[in-house]
């Protein structure tokens, strides 16, 4: 039955909130997967990250230089499959948690805001998966990227939580916005994209792992139905 | 009532299993606790990690270094006290999660084996805190550095799971050591410390994740316990 478990990809974007991904959301995202005896194949871009912080002071450390995927092994506990080997035909699903990371690492999103622009593989990667209609799920800044790739071609529904400037971003870069609280994921069913707010809110950790573990049910459903309308062929 | 939770140390001693605080133990634990109604207090050493373990290779890095309470910061979101600021008067409980980092830097154990020395300050809170009765935590690797404080005073009761080599070690620190499963805690009531495989064993994240909240259910068992017992004078 192993080999049988579907494969759902995790981009890590580092290994801390500040400069990578979110350490917390990576780490529910991958117990929830688990927990619905899915398999994690974890994936980074091999690539310096943007800047390293100081995780303490929350300054920036000058001068100092880490490879994305070599932190993301981390959290990993050290399989980290590189994003530009990585096709949309292995993975069953694909989940972005969080962090400044993603808006640093795998798009410009944190220096370029609505005029972002997303890592070449991750756009490709995002553009077919949605084209073969696998599910997506974007936690914390994530939907940001998925609002860049995607927002003109398919008009997304996400929640980024309530955060008014990063949820006009979105809205101008082809997203339809939705406020929603820590533990509500949105579900756009149509474009099988759930996302959820996570800490972009200001919240406890209990309410990030309930959203996080609701958006991977989610997932779950979209799978199931998916895996029903075929076998009903 | 937000000051009235009680106040549970959380002892990160980096961030990475290779040379730091295995970090999915140390989420899970700050989770568990969240969920419980508890206050996690993040605390490091300020000090160099013993080195620097690229993770995705599993190799040392030459000439890196890296400071072990600012990489714990990644994992606490910022905020992590200094181990030598830090006293058992201030906590209810304290709970030592695992990585590498356990037997690195906050001990030698790493090298030394059954002959570990202990951080000196971690050393003297651990004493403090099972002098004044108040429960330990201790999870994967950490229960080494509990024996070696406290082996010969108060021969406690702990588990590592069922490695052979390091439950050897444990006891010739003057512990008993009981074989047990990655989600079942052993709990020493009489030292009040509850210890937790994790990953010392090859598992699966869901099974750690049960362990490790049973783990910190032991904890407030034995909190209640306490509080009831003061109640009753």
């Amino acid at each position: 039955m192993t080999n049988m478990k579907r494969k759902v990809g995790v981009v890590l974007s580092g290994c801390g909130f500040l400069d990578g991904a979110e350490i917390r959301e990576a780490v529910l995202t991958l117990l929830a997967l688990d927990a619905n005896d899915l398999e994690a194949v974890c994936i980074a871009p091999d690539q310096d990250q943007m800047h390293v912080v100081d995780h303490l002071t929350g300054e920036p450390v000058a001068g100092a230089t880490r490879n994305v995927r070599v932190e993301a092994a981390r959290i990993a506990r050290g399989d980290v499959r590189d994003l530009a080997a990585v096709r949309a035909d292995e993975l069953d699903a694909l989940v972005l948690p969080g962090g400044f990371g993603m808006a640093k690492n795998c798009s410009d999103f944190a220096v370029a805001g609505a005029a972002a622009t997303v890592h070449p593989a991750l756009a490709e990667l995002l553009r077919a998966m949605h084209a073969a209609g696998k599910p997506i799920g974007a936690i914390c800044i994530a939907p940001a990227v998925v609002a860049a790739v995607l927002g003109r071609v398919a008009s997304p529904v996400l929640t980024i939580g309530d955060d008014e400037a990063t949820a006009a971003a979105l809205t101008s870069m082809g997203a339809e916005h939705r406020d929603s609280a820590v533990d509500t994921p949105v579900t756009d069913r149509r474009n099988r994209i759930v996302s959820v707010a996570a800490y972009m809110c200001d919240a406890r950790l209990r309410d990030v792992s309930a959203g996080i573990h609701r958006l991977v049910a989610s997932l779950v459903e979209m799978l199931d139905g998916a895996a029903k309308a075929e076998a009903g062929r």
